[in-house]
């Protein structure tokens, strides 16, 4: 299994594991997949996804960095049974791509202490392996969640990879990591899926279907993420629960600002608010 | 100027006024334009929007029908000067495009009583009379408010126009409109205005930083209206503050039962209102 060549594992053969895939192995690494579905091994061969695939965890028993790309809920339960049923070398380096991480990082590294966090902020609106692409991280963030007592060496050998894949990399606490997300990616989905509700208990129907009726594009942009997948909207608000919570918490501020400004008929300061949020916008969304 | 010919006067050529009067001249109706720049006049008699143009109301006095498309704070006193400056015939028709509809209406028939308030659900990125193109009111709502005095011949007549524009008539009171347009345009502005104020609240500068950096697509998308036009923003809380507010305070409460099942890690509830929430918004966004 290709001695002298590095060998990458990657767990998990959907978009971010399989699009990894095909970056790694365009350089010349040498890739071991594992995925629970025999059909997702098959394909991930047949796309050049992987050199090797399996279904079993062994392949990757000489792997020196695995990337574990599965859900969220399985990123604890899968570094425990590769540090409990495999015997790994204690060089290995183990990785995740997680969208929250500061409960992730503290357990994982408990488990094995050459893990480092990582969190690539790419994607596509299709999901699976069918979706994986070359170059999806290509200037991309790469958020990287080293601990105090992770191995410098190894949070080294982490950067190397993911700046060859074009990504641009930041280096942050678990914490800092958990907050920003949660700022701009988890409030969102709350914001979102509560004026989605609120237009439900609307309780004229006459209105209720006018407002459908006439919903444009405001309206569908700003209810979009509110729509989603709500397995993942759950996950997010059970992982960064105390991240999102804070957010929350301001946010509800800054609405009850909104509706006493309106209550008080104060347009002035209304219009100054609206100013401040059309300027700040293009700090974000530059 | 057209005894004989249908003359339609529009006050106000922007990107509505400019788009009606393309449509109305392409079915042979003499329109008339009055706009208070004496280079829109120009532009517009340039680019066929109108037959004739001027800075002056009176240009209107042999118009059958008039549309304001003004800014909604300029419609009610243009009604007034019409009413009092030119000697209307008392069948003449004018009916408004104004996004907000019940205080308009009642101060607008009280000035003049064969007012037929109106709403066009149409509009592009771009504004202005450059902007205005033929079609733009195709297959897109137009909701008339005509009020229990209002004439049913003049309401007959505007809906014939609206028709003859592609547009999909809705017929409705003035406070129904008030609410459907509070719930699915003006919430999402004060529900996406107070999330940028949020996350500009974070206090600590390397948070809000990595925010910025990280934000993508769902932060964009939610984000979007709150970072849109503050004068328009006020305006819509100005003129339909009370749908607006009983619109704010639902979102309000449905916002507080998320805060409340994260609190109490009630994860089951939680997936329970995502689901809802992602099924809801197919009724708005078909």
């Amino acid at each position: 299994m290709g001695k002298g060549m590095t060998n990458i594992g990657i767990i998990g053969l959907g978009l971010i594991g399989g699009s990894l895939g095909l970056d790694l192995r365009s350089q010349g690494l040498n890739v071991l997949g594992v995925s629970r579905n025999p059909r997702t091994c098959e394909i991930a061969l047949q796309q050049g996804v992987v050199d090797h695939a399996s279904i079993h965890l062994e392949i990757l028993t000489e792997a020196e960095i695995i990337f574990i790309c599965t859900p969220i809920d399985k990123i604890i339960s899968t570094v425990e049974r590769l540090s409990s049923e495999l015997n790994l070398d204690a060089t290995t380096i183990i990785t995740d791509v997680g969208s929250v991480k500061a409960s992730i990082v503290e357990q994982c590294s408990q488990l094995w202490s050459n893990f480092v966090g990582g969190h690539p902020m790419a994607g596509t609106a299709e999901q699976g392996i069918e979706a994986a692409q070359r170059g999806l991280f290509v200037n991309r963030p790469y958020v990287l969640t080293p601990r105090e007592t992770t191995p410098q060496e190894s949070i080294t050998r982490v950067e190397k990879i993911v700046q060859s894949l074009g990504s641009v990399v930041y280096l942050l606490s678990p914490q800092e990591h958990d907050q920003g997300v949660a700022w701009i990616s988890h409030l969102p989905v709350m914001v979102s899926a509560s004026l989605i509700d609120a237009c439900m208990q609307e309780n004229e129907p006459k209105i209720r279907e006018l407002a459908q009726k006439l919903a444009s594009s405001g309206f569908r942009d700003t209810s979009r993420v509110g729509g989603g997948n709500p397995e993942l909207g759950v996950m997010m608000a059970q992982y960064n629960t105390k991240a999102l919570l804070r957010s929350l918490t301001q946010y509800s501020q800054s609405l009850n600002q909104v509706i006493n400004l309106i209550e008080n008929e104060n347009w002035e300061q209304l219009e100054n608010f609206l100013q401040n949020t059309q300027e700040a916008r293009g700090k974000f969304c530059s």
